[in-house]
């Protein structure tokens, strides 16, 4: 049974894992992470839409208003990150040239005008286009259209290359390719984690960012998995959209979220996605990958020629009521996980919540109201009687960098 | 530039170039095969279907008749192929149980009555059943099928195991893992073949066994690529069919075809196949899946839970007329190509037409009339003039192995 020491332990290496190691390193901890397979957990399926608009559902007002405040942090988050990683500026794809939102057929035109509705209520950018302004801008456009909507501000990055980006900026981190199986504790506080072989960690602070899987080490994360399949496709650059296209066929949401033209003249597509409340198997279902063709065909009909190249499913981590946990959530422990839909999107939010908990600094994200009230929410369901030992309130905004590692 | 000398070369590596080679050494000749990536092609996207009787189309009697001969010949070439190989009974999944043939519209059971009245003509079994009846036997047949039928004499085997048992069977052949570039001539004969490094490979006979590719390597084979895609699904056995589904949905074909069930209680199935006329790129294209998850479906509604595991895309290598190349085109060339739709179900026939040709035996399937008739067509796109200098008649039933390798 061998153990190791370090100031912050990450359990979870996706894309929010590797922002709190690399944002503990540059606080200057000394940082291991715990994941057998860093970055094939949600990440692998997402798509990286930054669309708080396109997102803002009814009664989500405060997710808006996080994933807006998130969406405003990329340019100076990507710029930050690419630099540590020594990447040239522009190779995490963050692309700001607006969304296409389309309405299949005319109930779905009723409900894509009730979001505008809701955008003007929450002060959003979005304007009602007819259908031939739609083809306009993207000539795939199909012909059964009823509607369209141009969104300026829902943008998008790629995040397979973040996570390597992340993953070159935290290189200094020690990566450990296994998996935690519980925490470990003492007087109420957490010091560190074991993993599957009967290793120990021991850490000044324990970073849980273990997705789904973070209710399973600790109750008061209760996350649950919603697995979702997305599509990679390859096409001919003029069959496919340039800018984020999504819609709504007959009540179903869709979208195809394109990357930069390659040098062969031709574009990878992300076309996603579909949710299910079921175990996470990484099993991609016949009929899911069914029902994401015949929606994306039907907004955009040329993609019928496009190559599949990648059908994949993986675990969204969804807390009760699907807003992130972030922060301290009981002495040694901070949360990093719970951002379902939006963890690509809330990555810079998540690391000025890292920032602000290890007592760290941003471009000046900290300090924002929206990060503190995340912050300050993240210990929403820890129950003090669980830890009736330990005082659960008090070490919230203890920088856990002084905690140091015991051996 | 290294040479290699052999009495047989046998150029294409899948399961009918195995085949050849198999047979080859059982006649006693040393065998060199040469193929970049074996049983890559066609066969790695083969459903394994023997249906000579759902197979046969208006104007294919003759494609029919040759089938049904085929078909005959299966268990005694499956029980000589797994005793060769060294593998138990059944290895090679030879299953007996029948098909089941579904309408899914009005228009569709009218074509499935033609058919059927065709299959009176050509004296091959097959009955319209109810839709009831069809549910009875298959539990899973969606509610909106028109019209079905049980076809009897349509069985199954595992391609890839039948490709598994070949190498093993065919273990002694010596496998160079580089593709052929051209054939070599002497006196209007040929005598070998060179690759992309430019090894020399010296035989008396050379198999031409290269799938679509033929065509580039001799003219008198004029193959061209059909590329198809397969979908390998995984089903819990009681959602999945037990026997051969096939079916027409609105005029376009579809088949479900099941293997065993296996110990986790899960069964595999193969869903296809697509039909393009294009050029053999490996590459599946997003509509091509969404059309056999499309059609599939509409027969067999519970396939939706079935896990897709793998799209596969390959060319099937057609002749001109779509019947097989069997036999001697040249002096020292002998065809085992453009077996289309039907190189699982043609494999004990292509054993049979080159026992025949090497004047070896196999199950008393020589000197049938159907073997014979199709290896004296295998020249009838050879050009005579081309070879002008050579006896093109002449050597067809020359058994090669007594011609020996030149260094």
């Amino acid at each position: 049974m061998s153990s190791h020491a370090c100031d912050v332990l990450v359990v979870g290496g996706g894309v929010i894992g590797l922002t709190a190691a690399w944002r503990a390193l540059e606080a200057g901890a000394s940082v291991v992470v715990l994941d057998p397979s860093p970055g094939d957990g949600a990440t692998h399926a997402a798509a990286g839409m930054l669309a708080p608009v396109m997102e803002a559902g009814f009664g989500e007002e405060a997710q808006a208003r996080l994933g807006t405040a998130s969406l405003a942090l990329w340019p100076a988050f990507a710029e930050a990150l690419e630099r540590a990683a020594g990447l040239p500026a522009g190779a995490v794809g963050l692309e700001t040239a607006g969304t296409l939102a389309l309405a299949y057929d005319g109930d779905d035109l009723v409900e894509l005008r009730r979001t505008l509705a809701l955008h003007r209520e929450l002060g959003l950018a979005s304007a009602e286009i007819t259908p031939a302004e739609a083809r306009r801008r993207e000539p795939g456009v199909g012909a059964r259209v009823a509607g369209a909507a141009w969104v300026p501000g829902d943008h998008q990055v790629d995040p397979r290359a973040v996570h390597a980006a992340l993953a070159a900026a935290a290189a200094r981190a020690t990566l450990v390719p296994r998996a935690a199986v519980s925490l470990t504790w003492a007087d109420g506080a957490v010091v560190g984690a074991l993993d599957g072989t009967g290793t120990t960690y021991t850490a000044g602070t324990v970073v849980l960012a273990a997705g789904h899987a973070s209710a399973s080490l600790y109750a008061g994360a209760p996350t649950r998995a919603v697995p979702g399949t997305t599509l990679r496709l390859d096409a001919a650059a003029d069959r496919s959209p340039a800018v984020v296209v999504r819609g709504t066929v007959q009540g179903r949401p869709v979208y195809a979220v394109p990357r930069r033209v390659r040098p062969d003249g031709r574009r990878e597509l992300v076309v996603g996605a579909t949710s299910d409340e079921r175990d996470d198997d990484h099993l991609t279902r016949a009929g899911d990958v069914f029902a994401l063709l015949r929606d994306v065909r039907a907004l955009l009909p040329e993609l019928d020629d496009a190559v599949l190249l990648e059908a994949v499913t993986r675990s969204r981590p969804a807390s009760p009521d699907n807003a992130p946990l972030l922060g301290w959530a009981a002495d040694g422990l901070c949360l990093a996980t719970g951002h379902y839909r939006n963890g690509i999107l809330l990555t810079p939010l998540t690391a000025a919540a890292v920032d602000e908990a290890l007592g760290g600094a941003l471009s000046g994200a900290n300090g924002r109201p929206e990060v503190r009230a995340a912050v300050e929410a993240a210990a929403r369901y820890a129950d003090p009687r669980r830890f009736a030992d330990a005082d659960t309130t008090a070490p919230r905004t203890a920088p856990t960098t002084e905690r140091g590692g015991t051996a």
